[in-house]
């Protein structure tokens, strides 16, 4: 039997979503809830159904999971505590310091209900996380290291969109090599963020803008780019369209540490994403996250849950054995 | 309370282990079982005895889990079955085919004793093993690689210090750096073993040795080097002592897929391994299984698991809310 999926917010997460339930037999797309007019959003599959979030609870015994597809500066705080009282649900929560709360929050109303929230789904938190996971259980002496990139940032973007004169604007964050290789040699140097990454921006102005006053702008914003390496590139709205409406994301994680009575042996472990669609890899964790749920569900568990406390087999289709005799 | 472990068998695997444990702080080596005369077998831990392998029944009480350090082709298909009758257990089996039936056998005896056996720990079964299970998952669209190397494989230099002439030997697997880069393009060749790696070989002779016909004798050799690219080079003793002493290995897996209603965005996953000692590694992935046989064990779990089984948090020292603050 299919597990049936519903859709909470449907923007490039949620589309990237309907898109992963596709690609999987055992999934079935049943209903996409929005805050907007149903009748105003057009989804790609035929037989599921829009509807408003506000009748998502009569949704309650047809959808096995609901993945939660918002924001997670004010949505998802406020929306997976909410749904996890009546439906299975996913997110991904990626306010990395504010997830010791959201866990509280979902895990009590989840009990409560008696339903499974798996959250913090994604790469980062998600993949990224569980790597660097087993990579400290292997090597518990050594050092981390994440980059992020060659991808957009949605926020540096955002910013630099804010500044007067900016008509659009991508910024790619970029892993510096010789930062990447340092981290790889086995010495083991402490690298920081700015240290490990440059920032390149490609704006299209508004006519009449001083160039040098928005490369100015940008170059010096706290926070976002004064530490940086940053570079700044204008072009023109159809450069920008031609070349930079992908969201491409990516990174890598790495520990390098030592074994040995002596510690006399190197070791270095890596990880490493290369993405075209960030939001469409994140929604294909999600639903392998999905699969998870509903099974925790049947079960009978119920609670908060992170890719941490899942075990592996529950994410593939195929059963134990298959995974057996076919991936081990 | 720490756990407490067992090692049985004290060959390269089991020192790594007993290195290993002394790198993990919750963790204490007990004894060492050995079919050799205990008196004769020196150990690096002070606190540990060394015991003959007849005496084992006698720590039922006194080892949270046994590490079973014997080889794949004759010990362990007896010996995991046999010793998960009285204790928790981890193996390194590592024979793929013969996994299924291996898992039957440790299965039925771990429920009959009551106890946890997890088998084919290390990187390849292991951790490759997972990264393809968590891979195919969330990318169900694409195809795998798996790449082994650089490193030493045991095998292949045990099949050229039998050919006749031959004093000693050393192989190295080589990843086919342009097969890499096939395998990363997104254009998902099919690439055989042979076309993923090439083997070079150090090979020290006998006095008055014939080093032409070895040549041809390791070039021509059925299965093991016949249809690779080959290389042969031949040392002093004392040159392979001093640059081919070490066991070191490593190597790839990639997932290379699509996402997107048209199946129009590509991704890669890739993990990688750089290992200067194959053997410590192998056995701190088998200590981190440990803890986690422990805790299931001592949730009252019983049956043979592998690493498709174990939850990712059991693994880690840490409790689920530090590793909820620190790492997701």
């Amino acid at each position: 039997m299919s597990t049936r999926i519903g859709i909470l917010g449907y923007g490039n997460l949620g589309r990237g979503v309907e898109c992963a339930v596709r690609q999987n037999d055992d999934m079935e797309l049943v209903a996409v809830f929005t805050r907007r007019n149903p009748e105003s959003v057009s989804i790609l599959t035929e037989t599921a159904k829009v509807c408003n979030i506000a009748d998502v609870e009569q949704w309650k015994d047809r959808i096995d999971v609901m993945i939660i597809c918002g924001g997670s500066a004010t949505d998802l705080p406020e929306q997976t505590p909410e749904y996890v009282k009546s439906f299975n649900v996913i997110d991904s929560f990626d306010t990395h310091a504010k997830i010791p709360e959201h866990f509280a929050n979902v895990d009590a109303a989840a009990k409560a209900g008696g339903h499974i929230g798996i959250i913090s789904v994604g790469w980062d938190p998600g993949m990224f996380s569980l790597n660097r996971l087993y990579a400290n259980a292997i090597l518990p002496e050594g050092k981390d290291y994440t980059f992020w990139g060659k991808g957009v940032s949605q926020g540096h973007s955002d910013a630099i969109r804010r500044i007067e004169g900016v008509k659009n604007a991508k910024q790619y964050t970029i892993p510096v090599d010789a930062a990447l290789d340092a981290a790889r040699s086995g010495r083991n140097p402490e690298l920081t963020t700015r240290e490990k990454h440059t920032r390149e921006c490609f704006v299209v102005l508004e006519e009449g803008a001083d160039a040098a006053k928005v490369e100015e702008t940008i170059k010096t914003m706290p926070n976002y780019f004064a530490d940086y390496d940053t570079t700044v590139h204008f072009i023109s709205e159809e450069e920008l369209l031609a070349n930079h409406s992908g969201i491409p994301h990516g990174g890598f994680v790495l520990r390098s540490g030592v074994t040995g009575w002596e510690k006399e042996n190197k070791h270095l472990i890596e990880y490493s994403l290369k993405l075209d669609s960030n939001p469409e890899f994140t929604a294909s964790v999600l639903v392998a996250y999905a699969r998870a749920a509903h099974r925790l569900a049947k079960e009978g568990q119920s609670g908060c849950k992170t890719v941490f406390d899942i075990a592996p087999a529950y994410l593939s289709a195929k059963s134990a054995e298959e995974l057996r005799a076919s991936m081990l």
